[in-house]
């Protein structure tokens, strides 16, 4: 049986992968009127005095919603919201297997960027925080700009920050093998879609220069026209020495590339034209840019992937869980640059100097102290940059 | 300490009442593997085939929003959509306690009539069921019938649907006690708002004829000019012989009070001149249009209250957990009046002919086997009458 036809078979069997339980008892008539009525009229009262009393009354201290639109769904695509539900209700038990935080999924019946807009910030009165995952890419850019802006809870676009955390965690630890700088750094990048510009974005921020990125219309530089805003913003901030021609060419010295993109669009022979000890993360799913196997022929020296069986696998579940539970604890009003930076050094240094080598340069998936480290990071980083509103 | 003080307390040690769990073990890479990344994608592309797929790979087939926006909450008014959370986490919880359903509260930052229609079509796409709380009259009820017509899953204003099944419930064994049919009744009602129209309307469905409505602005007769709908509708079927004049008037030789509407508004002398065998309830929380004792004076047989330290409680927790359990079990698309009577029924049902007298004509609140009874009653009913989508 296929790894498919046993997990429909699970899923099946589950009837559903999450459950909403209380954690109050409701036995005899002194619990209904301690936790409904009459006694829950005093806690209403407070919230409406103040409404960060909610957080100290109600479960919005710790409650994440799940939300997608259903278009960008694994690789899949745009199938539809709610057929994303399987998807969103495991995320949502990530959550709480990993961190202790109460997620539940929300697919919406609509593509429209206004109108997702709208309705999520309408419901988020009772959330702690807001995860949205699988939107397509322009929109999921507009979409959680304008959601951050509107709303005094953390906002996170997981397949974009996810992704980008993670695999700048494997960079800063592949960095201190290979011992050089971000700065020094030439990174080129394949696929310029919600994760790709986030990655770009994140490394910029950790100190990276020189960013060459291409999408499916080839490179991305500053003397095109684009109407997307993500790439005239990303034709801005990359590619500093203006290059021209294929992946081919701009790959020739590089020292790192990152593929967010499509099965084998890297060959060996590319990959033996890069800088000595080359970083190669070719995380397209389920066939990578190139397998691990024909990069080291070229010889490229630290090699992920976004499978579990090759090492070194970018995984999102080290990100997500950890970074809400550190923005949760200190009710931060959002999930910033700062934080990201932090969570990426946490993960990072969940690898020991001692474990440390080519092929554990990320702490694997199902490392639970992981989540750990990094909400204590994030916690600390809101608070160092202000987001925090409890300490 | 007050119960206020004391439930406060209550609130801040618990932290929210609810939490949400996960019902797969997410231990190995293939617990991952199966519940999430790549096995999710079968239950994915199956649901993007069928949708009513996603009853059987996801938690849809259990799961239920309790939505408000907050402008009718308790005796606490409109108290803003934020400060309602603490009583829809109660009502989640309940439902989880009661009948094994998984519900969580979504609160509405909007009271516009059109934007909640919308906004909670938009993300009805992973719940089984909609149960709307504490939403203020008139707007309740255009709110509920257009979500009725939009979804397909069952939308259950509580305030209305739930107070009316428990007290039709109890006027049936009222009925049982002083050997009257619904067809002979009078009843005098005071309150038009979502709880007295639902009472009405349901009376009508089970047989009475002759019901005569006060609101704060008097009687209410189809020569009157109403603006609000739900009064014009309710103008044409109630008071079907034209009466006019006071409470005080039609109260005479009425054979059932029930008040849905302010405190002492029913004095012993007005019960005096009701019928002999009177039934009273007398609903207004937490001071009641009248106490049991003072109707025991003026003649009262039977009388009932919202109050737990009376006899005779009308609890929506009878009704609710029941109802949608019963609806899910068979996916019905709706929750229509016969469902409702049969609930009633089956409340009503579970007080013995042994055990039936004046003091006991309703099942007591904390009683679990209530929500048993009335979900099977209501699956039946679903299937006759047309909406269950499986058996």
């Amino acid at each position: 049986m296929s790894i498919y036809e046993e997990s429909l078979q699970f899923h099946k069997e589950l009837k559903g992968k999450f459950e909403v339980i209380s954690r109050a008892k409701v036995e005899s008539e002194k619990d209904l009127s301690l936790a409904y009525t009459p006694g829950v009229a005093e806690p209403c009262r407070e919230i409406a005095k103040d409404p960060t009393n909610a957080y100290i009354y109600t479960r919005k201290c710790n409650t994440v919603a799940v939300i997608s639109d259903g278009t960008a769904v694994l690789g899949l695509g745009d199938i539809g919201a709610l057929a994303s539900l399987p998807v969103m209700e495991g995320k949502s038990i990530l959550f709480k297997e990993f961190a202790d935080v109460d997620a539940f999924p929300i697919v919406l019946n609509t593509k429209d960027t206004d109108e997702i807009v709208e309705t999520v910030s309408r419901i988020a009165g009772s959330l702690g925080g807001i995860n949205l995952e699988d939107i397509s890419a322009p929109r999921c850019f507009e979409i959680e700009r304008r959601l951050k802006e509107k709303l005094d809870i953390p906002v996170f676009h997981d397949d974009q920050h996810g992704t980008a955390i993670v695999v700048l965690a494997g960079i800063m630890n592949a960095l201190k093998i290979i011992k050089k700088e971000p700065s020094d750094l030439k990174v080129v990048m394949s696929g310029a879609g919600a994760a790709g510009v986030a990655i770009a974005k994140l490394l910029l921020s950790f100190g990276v220069k020189n960013i060459v990125m291409f999408n499916k219309e080839g490179i991305i530089d500053r003397n095109k026209e684009y109407t997307d805003p993500s790439l005239v913003e990303i034709s801005k901030i990359t590619n500093p020495n203006n290059e021209s021609g294929e992946l081919a060419d701009s790959i020739k010295g590089a020292d790192v590339f990152v593929g967010v993109s499509a099965p084998n669009l890297l060959s060996t022979e590319m990959v033996s034209t890069m800088n000595r000890d080359a970083i190669i993360f070719a995380m397209a799913n389920p066939v990578p840019e190139i397998f691990p196997e024909d990069a080291k022929k070229g010889g490229a020296r630290i090699i992920g992937t976004g499978r579990s069986d090759f090492p070194n696998q970018v995984n999102n579940v080290l990100a997500f869980p950890g970074i809400f539970r550190g923005a949760l604890d200190v009710r931060a009003s959002d999930i910033n640059e700062e934080m990201k930076l932090a969570a990426a050094h946490a993960i990072a240094d969940q690898v020991s100097d001692e474990e440390l080598n080519e092929d554990y340069i990320i702490p694997k998936a199902l490392n639970k102290n992981v989540a750990e480290a990094v909400a204590e990071a994030v916690k600390q980083a809101a608070i160092n940059s202000g987001v925090a509103r409890i300490k």
